[in-house]
């Protein structure tokens, strides 16, 4: 649980169906780049979207072409205990190495219910959990008390964090260094390096895996100025994102399209279509992030 | 979809197992005392806490209960549009005879996008569709635009409003008051029949069916003091799910736990315990409770 | 404290200086519509734009024009104790009869350090307290708790109630019927008196206080088809809130800026210039507001 | 506006009057440990506390005392435009060098609304003004978007940050190396720092000035290995903001008591005491804030 993790793009076409070529292309890219690990049907995988005959055919052509190369996480993310440990089941049924999950959602739990939540799942299933601190999707907090009592008790291998709160991320990794923390942030990873991170879960590692395996392996060797400066690059980068019109599309379109789209650009999938019910970039949305890849060097 | 539909608990054994003798007295329960229809896995009904097997074996021994006596709805509830689907087919597969479906939740659609989510799940599924308005679970709202645009497509069939917002409520009712809105409101029951309410969907309704279809029926026969009596008779009996110390307990389990203790010492279901991982009430609490039960003369 | 105390506007001219000569045709406006009080200096007038020359200029014109007809209140709104007993003082030698009081803000109080404020507050200024429970300019509520505490001690003489929360209002109203309890709805002025309400603060009272003093009576008479006629029709006029453009425009402005263009079309105010650094309307805008006026017979 | 520049308490009585005595040691304090300016009135110095009496006489009291050693910053804290021209001018009358300014507050303003705020601030104020983004007090932040206009035109001569959000500083210090960006944060200070930050403004740094001077000072000449182990040291430093028992003492209270507390152990200041109607400290909580002190080497 260490390196970089890119929590990969669910390619489909345009009904919505696995686009199984290119999942097998997205995943060599992956490999190619020097990635630590992938993460399958996380958010970034819109696995809100997406039905558990298509999370299972995705994870089953995605294990075939990483084959073993690197371990397999995949999200088991529902609302309450019984379904994480459902979807959860059939992940690992379906090759994952290892299961990341939130805390209940939907639902209003508090700390001693999140905890509760996650020893039921991990005595359930028969596969490393990673807790998973995602504040924007599912309206709590994994707070440093809690992951203090999961990590101690052996509940979770891991914590992902994308709570965006560098402060308490810097309580656990200094309270807990052995204790694997991953960061979500694309813009920070190489602060949340130096602050003790053991791994980078990066988005826009979809679309450049190179960029983020530099930037985590220049840190690690104490290189600061060339981590930086991939740092700098990807946050130029990352403006993708932001492209599409807030007015016309969602956020979540917004940002997991940029994704597709400079993806699809770049030649690694054939379709940058996100899932349904949301809605696509437009032809000058796309033209506009071609040209942010370009003045990123990745054309 | 009118008069008194009651969104049940889901009598479960210690082990979260369904309490199949305790669903059967439920519904006979509700029966008994008039109400025009059962919402079956709801927000009340724990829904995001039961797995598919529990769910149709929920849905199983309730439809037969019911036996065609008043119609049948069930939540679909899931944070996409292919997974609502699968849960939607599932419920009528198992006797629902319509569902009940949020907008897309864990990421962030935009209205385009929600009426989106609302016409794929529609023409997917052989049955009605009634949308449901409750942002404090799914953090987005469904605004009178959206909801004019599903009512006029008839892409829905009726509005379940849990908003807690009377304006928005009224405006609606207001502009198309043909249109079937339904009030989770527990507590403006009254009020909202009096702005064009439908029907209601209070969750106290399991605890004092009764109550609800005197209410409802007073209301619509125009005699107002004797709606505002009975309303202001379950504004005091509301208390049970303010009892839960909020230090120990979380919220949803503080105000489910609540309704089914109250349940329970009715004599109406055999266990009052919710569904992992939320915590129990404990012994003082449930005391209470039953105090509360006797000055509302339902002991 | 009851009846319809509308919240004044505060007219300026384009360099925001008080515009006297408006000032005094809006107070006679309202006096002539037979409002029963009215409040200076509140949310809807500005007071957060206001320096304490402009406050003071705007209570001596406005209350001399007053000139005892009815009860004048003005707000003492500020983030802290002292600060709120200095404006509050103020706000008195220049003529109101009372204050009315958020709890403190900028700063996060709990319930006590709220129910001190008002104690430090009430005792420190020789004319009555109201107490002003507005969430979405504060960010912190006026628990039943609270209330309850205020109204016994007799700290506070009344309520507003701006919340947007029928539920805790009818708690209060139901528990406590003879503490004078006044709605800030415009939308659901009815509904609120039916649930106890003593009076209305209407923002939209500028626009047309005869109708709220219509309202007003009729509910008070019994004959709720009156009331409810009259509501629907300002249902309809409130749209000039929403006319600005919220891409141009904040919500503050757009809100407070319809008020004043339609006062001005209304010829009761000069200027329909809101105070720096709001954004003024468009003349397209103000056109469509003028079309809203005359649908609602307000030409 | 570089280096250290602590946001001063504002040392009172148990009446609420300045405490004359404790405010010239206080300055004393922090001149001898090295700082680069001292910023009188802001959000730790109770601002929102305090009238225009109360403020002018800190002013005089504590500029005083500095005699022109270090600039003095200056909060004009205020909700709309024109309250803040008068606080500001009072402040450069009692002897500010600048003035430290927020967004319009109490009011929801947009980003054009917000610009042309300080734009009219700066042009009536004859002083340097500093743009504060604290969106946890005043509910809207600083965008890059008017942070780089305001910076452009020379509207304000620097960002003091204290929003919590590193992505948004890395954003303007990245992009704006030469425009002075403060760090609010206590907690990332180096980091903050490492991303450009041109000074700190650490509430903490009244309890411990040489501490974050020093790791200032380490951190401008490249020694990180310096400036971590101050940072750590005042990480745990930072725990008596959290001794106070939440469900009696509301946050406010909790944090700024918690600095007084550690001062008047420290001996730098007469009395703990917040103004009203905050809530004190307990003398349990006070020991607990001298064992911390203790630990960290400053007893």
């Amino acid at each position: 649980m260490s390196g970089v993790i890119p929590p990969l793009v669910t390619p489909v076409d345009g009904d919505g169906e696995i686009d199984r070529a290119s999942v097998d292309r997205l995943v060599g890219f992956q490999l190619d780049a020097g990635v630590d690990g992938i993460f399958l049907g996380g958010s970034t995988g819109e696995v809100a979207l997406l039905d558990s005959r298509r999370q299972a055919e995705l994870l089953d052509v995605a294990t075939s072409a990483v084959a073993g190369a690197v371990p397999v996480l995949a999200g088991a993310i529902d609302t309450g205990t019984a379904r994480v440990i459902e979807r959860a089941r059939h992940a690992v049924e379906h090759g994952a190495d290892a299961v990341v999950v939130t805390p209940p959602f939907y639902v209003q739990p508090n700390g001693a219910e999140i905890t509760e939540h996650y020893r039921r799942v991990s005595a359930a299933v028969g596969a490393p959990v990673v807790a998973y601190d995602i504040p924007s999707a599912v309206g709590s907090r994994l707070t440093p008390d809690v992951v203090a009592e999961l990590a101690e008790s052996k509940t979770v291998v891991a914590l992902k964090d994308s709570s965006g709160d560098l402060v308490t991320f810097r309580d656990i990794t200094r309270h807990r260094p052995g204790f694997p923390a991953l960061t979500g942030s694309e813009l920070l990873a190489d602060v949340a390096i130096d602050l003790g991170a053991h791994g980078l879960v990066p988005g826009l590692g979809n679309v450049d895996p190179h960029g983020y395996v530099r930037l985590y392996r220049a840190a690690r060797a104490g290189d600061r100025v060339a981590a930086r400066a991939q740092q700098e690059r990807l946050l130029d980068l990352f403006r993708i994102i932001s492209v599409a019109d807030g007015a016309r599309v969602g956020f979540t379109a917004g940002a997991l399209g940029g994704f597709k789209a400079a993806l699809a650009l770049r030649g690694v999938i054939a379709n940058p279509a996100t899932n349904p019910p949301l809605s696509p970039l437009s032809a000058d949305e796309t033209t506009r992030i071609a040209a942010i890849l370009a003045s990123a060097g990745l054309d």
